[in-house]
């Protein structure tokens, strides 16, 4: 079938840009004092967290298809699916940022990380059901606990977002510090692997 | 002769750029209410039905040089002249959100995706006349009727843009439907040569 | 010693950046006719001449390099000098079809494509003395005429920018036709030494 | 364990990004004649500055990977770190460049380098942890002078900005300068080893 070589090439660019263009809603004041970088700190805020974010999408999806030996139809479009909410976020990122965390804009980001979520898990399973649920892969992903807990955290902030956005904030950091370490689930599983050869 | 592997990521390179500056259309509103978000919903229709086609676009390219083993330079400057009409895809994408669909806006939008079914016929007849007509890639393609048929529906919409702009732009999702699933024949093919080994 | 690998990679990256983000000076006009898209008739037609010869550019990049086997640290700076003229060409693409080829930003398209073209002379000559004169790649690049006579072409439209951009202006469009075919004598060598062996 | 592939293609991609969206602070003036280009020198001056930086970090990034044979969790975060800190130079170039090396723009560009130069040694530790200190890169990268004597030049340079910003510009040259070649420690022992094999 299909190798997995320019999947992987085409994702690396597509987040490899995400992750970049953000950095142009941070535009240089015209001011040369301290106080003139003042209005961009809540700008820096949400870079810095949607960086995290971003790295870890990333990290994750690189040890995911670490185990993965091919890839189909269905898998190149679940893939293109999760680029498309990655790459919503650099927009919410800087409306939150520009309005200093207030209400719609926070329960806005907590939607597309929301459905950044979702559209990994979409394509976490297109990958198992093509290698089987006996494959390395299916094993390693295993019940998908940091998945579910996210989704729950998402939701709740974004509820949270409309009485205070403060708390979501700390919501959405939480997420980022549970999933900050790469998926050891996967990582572990291919160490044991090669230890039992 | 020469390998496929830079040219294979170079267009990646272009056309992850291309899919993600797109979204640099949707400028952060400054209002942080939900109605301040309503005058970028065209805009956003817009991104989505473009970021489907440009997936669409990858998604065939990678299925159609998946059969290539090597390049010549007319095969480099027909996926140029491809690349060059993706690259116009974010202009007339952002030229049709702001102006909420009205008629030249989508009839450029349509000229743009003719121009690039076009380009696309090129690369593979290019291809095909490098490879031989007896090649796994020739019996592949077949008779390309999937792309006659888009080339025809284009030009119905650009001429209907002048009239309705709205059935146009229903024509343009026809398509992008018609293109969704990667291309079957290649991918048969390729079941077939495997099963028949 | 080091692979080329890496360097391919970052010049395909760097290129097809630069190539794409030149679309962004095209900014979508406020106004819905087809009158609206006349003051970017010469922001259109400057873009066509940059992407051809931001095309030849990477398509003779890849037929160098196709020769080559291994790399140094002087040729990743020579590489890095070119890719940092290409970078320039963006800008000076914005400026001359801003102001309608108007004389100065003529006489400075041309002075980035002049420097441009030394840059690339120096990364060929690095190669080549990495090498070996009786290298592939220095037999096949051989006097390099092309190359001479571009450089002279480029001067002389830059002085007479200075009298009628116009004629310069095809003159530019004189070089890329000159440059369109990938090298040939590359692409001969390759094919004799392929028919040799 | 993981292969460096994908490390190294994604952050090729990231710094490519970084290199080519410095060019997008330098806007095309509405202007046709040299003078209108004068407010630009600064600008231009900051990019050619950052150009060489990011070249000498990809530089070095690539030579310090050619020695590395496997990556781990750890330094995918590490490595993502460094982009981090590399992302931000776009931003502090056009802040000092619009404002022609004022003090606080000057010192904000200094704290920036020396944050990369922090995030490169923490990268180069976590390698060198990674493949014992016996290993190839560890014996290569040595006692990391270079290193040092960077990280005091740029703290130097940022007390001397708020006296003297030009002083503090020409450091940043210096270090600049003091990179300028690939690291021939690393090089070196390439090559001995090479040598005595």
């Amino acid at each position: 079938m299909m190798g997995k070589g320019r999947l992987e090439a085409f994702s690396d660019g597509v987040i490899a840009i995400i992750i970049t263009i953000m950095v142009l809603e941070m535009k240089a004041p015209h001011g040369a004092d301290l106080a003139s970088l003042q209005p961009l700190v809540p700008v820096f805020i949400s870079y810095c967290l949607s960086f995290a974010y971003i790295g870890i999408y990333w990290n994750n999806h690189h040890h995911m298809l670490q185990t993965v030996h091919s890839v189909n139809g269905i898998t190149l479009w679940a893939n293109l699916h999760l680029l498309f909410w990655l790459s919503l976020i650099p927009f919410v990122t800087g409306w939150m940022g520009e309005n200093h965390f207030s209400k719609w804009p926070v329960f806005l980001y907590g939607f597309v990380l929301l459905m950044n979520a979702l559209a990994y898990s979409i394509l976490s399973n297109v990958l198992i059901k093509h290698h089987g649920s006996k494959s390395e892969l299916a094993q390693a992903v295993g019940k998908g606990n940091k998945g579910k807990l996210s989704v729950f955290i998402y939701v709740t902030a974004m509820l949270l977002a409309l009485f205070n956005s403060w708390v979501s904030f700390g919501l959405y950091i939480l997420v980022a510090i549970i999933w900050f370490l790469p998926d050891r689930r996967i990582e572990k599983k291919l160490v044991h692997e090669e230890a039992g050869q």
